[in-house]
């Protein structure tokens, strides 16, 4: 593989999800997707399973709408790669919840940094509008913004995805 | 020229028509501006008025709010450098017209293949922020999304501009 | 010094100011921090105070939320680094304030090209989300990406940061 954490950051309907599957299909080991995304609806379990029949057979699906870090420490594998899809999603769940997301923040790092194969890490960038008037929006901001930082200092590979085409930052 | 379609994507005020002008201007040919702005009322008139003037004699002024494809195809010409100017405003006037966006972007996308000149497209990046309150504003952010994508994968060249300054993508 | 004039850009919680204070210590001069934010209530000074707190004694800091042409040009000097944190704050205290913002922008960019030592200036991309609903925000997207785009053209560096890593754009 010629990476072991690969984070793909990219603006809403960038491309940055078919980015990764991409790079998933292209390392020729057994691709996982790990969604953090929770039907809470018909509509929503109607997506989710339409995601999942584009992705075809070869994909394993798992889902962890808060247990990320467990999910990725049980699942890593050297012939898997593992596809977190996505993060801004895990950061909503925690924060919704009410969890303590600096401990949940620490968790994750701690699984990558151990994971015993490749993990690739789709995320949004959110921070380049203008500031957001209503203060939960901010306070998400500013999380969504910390994971970022936290998991692009720990991926050995960082590309940055705008209108379907990747710009490698690291 | 060193480009057939060369695409400019970039935020609001992020100096990417600038860029798009210069680079029609660089050509050597004979530059036509399409403009997707309409003027509803007398302030956008002067507004449009106002751009023409600055843009200077050498350029052939066209609008083309919505029938952008047609425009393209019949303007296209190995001795002429088309910019349209923007992407974003064209799929804005689509969406508020109830047009149908799917087989306006396939138009589009028949058009630049067969163009029999040069073209270069300006669009907005607007899905850095935070996820949009209304349906209207996300369902807007998907579209103008998935049509930067579809333009970028025709285009043989791609640049992403942010205070004025062009990041080659493609 | 590599560099005269750098202007960090990024989006919020993107690291933007982590990377100017760690390029202004890696210079080797005496580092010296302008804020453009002012305190206007406890909760704001005791952020100020912590901010400087963890900057450590090597820093001098000042305030500038207006007068910060003036205050580059009083203090740049060949032995010293300035860390202007930031410009987009700087325009929205001139936006409220209803000063001529024009001439304040041609005051920083005359004491930019006059500075007698290194300037670094972070600014945020704000242009890069959906078009805000109230004409405020509007208006003050386009200021800052004028600034920005202004203070672009005179550096002779420019980083694009996001999820912490730097993109080099000049």
């Amino acid at each position: 593989m010629p990476f072991s954490i690969l984070f793909v950051l990219g603006g809403a309907r960038s491309g940055k999800s078919r980015y990764a599957l991409g790079r998933a299909e292209a390392s020729g080991l057994s691709p996982v997707f790990i969604a953090t995304a929770q039907a809470f609806d018909a509509e929503m379990e109607e997506r989710i399973a339409r995601h999942k029949a584009e992705r075809g057979p070869a994909w394993t699906s798992l889902e962890a709408p808060l247990a990320l870090a467990e999910t990725i420490a049980n699942h890593a594998a050297p012939d898997r790669v593992l596809v977190v899809d996505c993060l801004t999603l895990w950061a909503t769940n925690l924060m919704l919840g009410e969890h303590d997301s600096e401990a949940a923040f620490g968790a994750l790092a701690l699984a990558l940094r151990a994971a015993s194969g490749p993990v690739i890490l789709v995320s949004n960038e959110v921070g380049m509008g203008i500031v957001p008037d209503n203060a939960l929006a901010r306070a998400f901001r500013d999380l969504a913004g910390r994971l970022n930082q936290k998991v692009a200092a720990i991926a050995d590979e960082v590309q940055f995805v705008a209108a379907g085409l990747p710009l490698r930052m690291k």
